[in-house]
């Protein structure tokens, strides 16, 4: 490589780390958490590492991996949503997505036949993910808080007739925040006599957030509700360079979808085949050394702060809103230079920004500034 | 974090990292490069970055990506594949795995009842795939060399009466390194006046490599032989320190399977949603900055290494062999202790060891010196 070219390089990329840095200033409406520090770990970025495969399998003859990281990792979470002991399984996955893709699938394997309930507020990649796995579904209305209407779907229910319900349920929809009742989903399954069913819990938003919740307030959203399968995301509460989750399932389905191959020398129950052994280091960071200590604070924090920026807005006349246990905080709809400034989604009338764990405060100020003046200057 | 707690971290990973250094030491078995240097990009990983979305539609108000990046990689590698000028579409995937499925779905959205052929040869995420989307398919015997037995593509093709044949076609094999013959396979369908087709190619272990061949020796395998979509893996030749690859389609193609969806503001195509935008930077760096200058002649070296490897083995009574354009040296299976120290993926009676761009001298000699011990203590 010439002089000319590195120098080009060296151009490119501290135009693009520029760019980055603002950009990232202003995120405040997706749910991707900033203010990590992974650099301890970035020399292990020098390895080829390849966690190929199922992660409690036989060990496969390539050693180049983090797996025991990514058990540990898994171990965590499974502790954290209270899974049967000796009785689950899990893996890391390239995110939210991946993790909900796994659950229908297991879903799909258990039950062929089984027909998707799921409520129109579900984030548009669970939609994708059943037009992939050639699914049945039926997608039931919301709850003006964006819960799953409950009564819709009873209805829904007592009218299938093709296959077992596979429930996928939200906890934290993408623009509202909102939390389906697992205790009242199950009694609806209870009333109607349905045994043959699967809960999936699509838990990307809130599931780093729910087991910090003081105990009380919290729905029950994890095993100990009766789910199969749960999908979280890392990137968005615990915080990730990479996208990234989590996916746990009961051990006892996973074993009916095992795949001997022997090139690998190991059974692959996994999506992706080679993954990435990386962000299993990030995890273990953040949740096995930082751990509770640091992160439960953290979370109760982004919680207090999510009740302020609502009441802060509230008493400057401006409708906001949240669901409990949320930090989505659901705004009036601003002008289009400001959603983009600040990077927040749209959706017909509304908008969201997230209090996320560690958001400095001085951006929700420099925010609700510029957003309390847009929307004054919208509605004289 | 009290000082126990972060002394014990530093002691674990320290652990970690000379385990990872050992076993890349000997990596010799799977295609997975090493000895790439992508320290000058670490920074990018202060951020939060993600590449949510089709790479090609409208901005999103998601600012914090590197889709620009992405896209100039996809450039590149269309431009390298002949793919049709403003006619491809494509993105960065997290590796072979996801491109495979991704070509497959696309095929299925064109043609919902159509049948998958592939050779019993082809890596197992193949079938992992295809039962993901729900596809029938015809396993279709091979060739000792590792290509598909073409005769019995061809009245396999004729006994299909289900819907339009999917060819998914090896472009180097996991055991063999076998490439299939794209022009025998477009005569079969021509002799057999099949319009209504695809061709997916999965050029996981070659598409970083065909390219540079000489010309005369290489096999077409790209969009000058009429394929519809085609995936490579990112660590396997180019190196990277996290699973990646690239996934390329025809334009016309992937326009029908898009679904718009406001909260992103972009329509999504791909399969995961929120994406790695750090293995782009990692493979721009490579492709288009260290670019065929540097890339090409590393191939052709590489080639010309696993020549000679196999005339060192069979100068010693061992029968090695490849086939063409294959950096694949096909081994009698050596004891465990060998196959396990060397990581070397066995089936049946086989191994394989890969001569991979960049693998250093030192390690070939060590493992040929090794292997030949190993083989003459097993037969004499």
């Amino acid at each position: 490589m010439g002089m000319d070219k590195k120098k080009q390089e060296r151009k490119q990329l501290k135009s693009l780390y520029c760019e980055l840095r603002r950009a990232t200033k202003h995120l405040i409406g997706y749910t991707i958490s900033k203010g990590f520090d992974y650099s301890p770990l970035f020399r292990f970025l020098e390895f080829p590492i390849n966690n190929i495969g199922d992660p409690y399998s036989d060990p496969s003859y390539l050693r180049v991996n983090t797996l025991h990281v990514e058990k540990m990792v898994v171990d965590r979470l499974a502790e954290l949503f209270h899974a049967p002991k000796n009785g689950y399984w899990g893996y890391v996955t390239n995110g939210g997505t991946e993790g909900n893709l796994h659950g229908l699938y297991v879903a799909r394997e258990l039950y062929p036949n089984g027909v998707v309930f799921l409520s129109d507020q579900t984030h548009y990649s669970a939609m994708k993910n059943i037009h992939l796995l050639r699914m049945p579904f039926v997608m039931v209305k919301s709850l003006s808080n964006g819960e799953i209407d409950y009564a819709a779907l009873q209805e829904a229910l007592e009218a299938n007739e093709k296959g077992p319900p596979i429930i996928f349920a939200n906890i934290g929809t993408t623009m509202r925040g909102a939390i389906d009742d697992l205790t009242q989903i199950r009694s609806i399954l209870s009333h109607l006599k349905i045994k043959k069913y699967y809960i999936h819990c699509d838990a990307a938003f809130y599931g780093m957030i729910l087991p910090y919740v003081p105990e009380g307030l919290m729905k029950p959203f994890d095993f100990r509700a009766g789910i199969d399968s749960i999908a979280i995301s890392g990137h968005k509460m615990i915080g990730s360079p990479i996208p990234c989750g989590v996916s746990i399932t009961k051990k006892a389905h996973i074993e009916k979808i095992g795949m001997p191959i022997e090139y690998v020398g190991i059974k692959d129950t996994t999506i992706s085949g080679s993954r990435n052994g990386v962000t299993p280091l990030f995890l273990w960071h953040q949740l096995i050394h930082l751990g509770e200590k640091r992160y439960g604070p953290v979370v109760r924090n982004a919680l207090t702060k999510a009740e302020k920026i609502v009441h802060f807005f509230n008493t400057r006349g401006i409708p906001a809103w949240k669901n409990p246990c949320s930090l989505t905080i659901v705004l009036p709809r601003p002008s289009e230079p400001l959603a983009r400034k600040w990077q927040l989604p749209v959706q017909g009338e509304q908008c969201c920004m997230i209090a996320l764990p560690r958001l400095p405060q001085t951006d929700i100020d420099r925010f609700q500034k510029e957003f309390v003046a847009d929307y004054k200057r919208r509605n004289k």
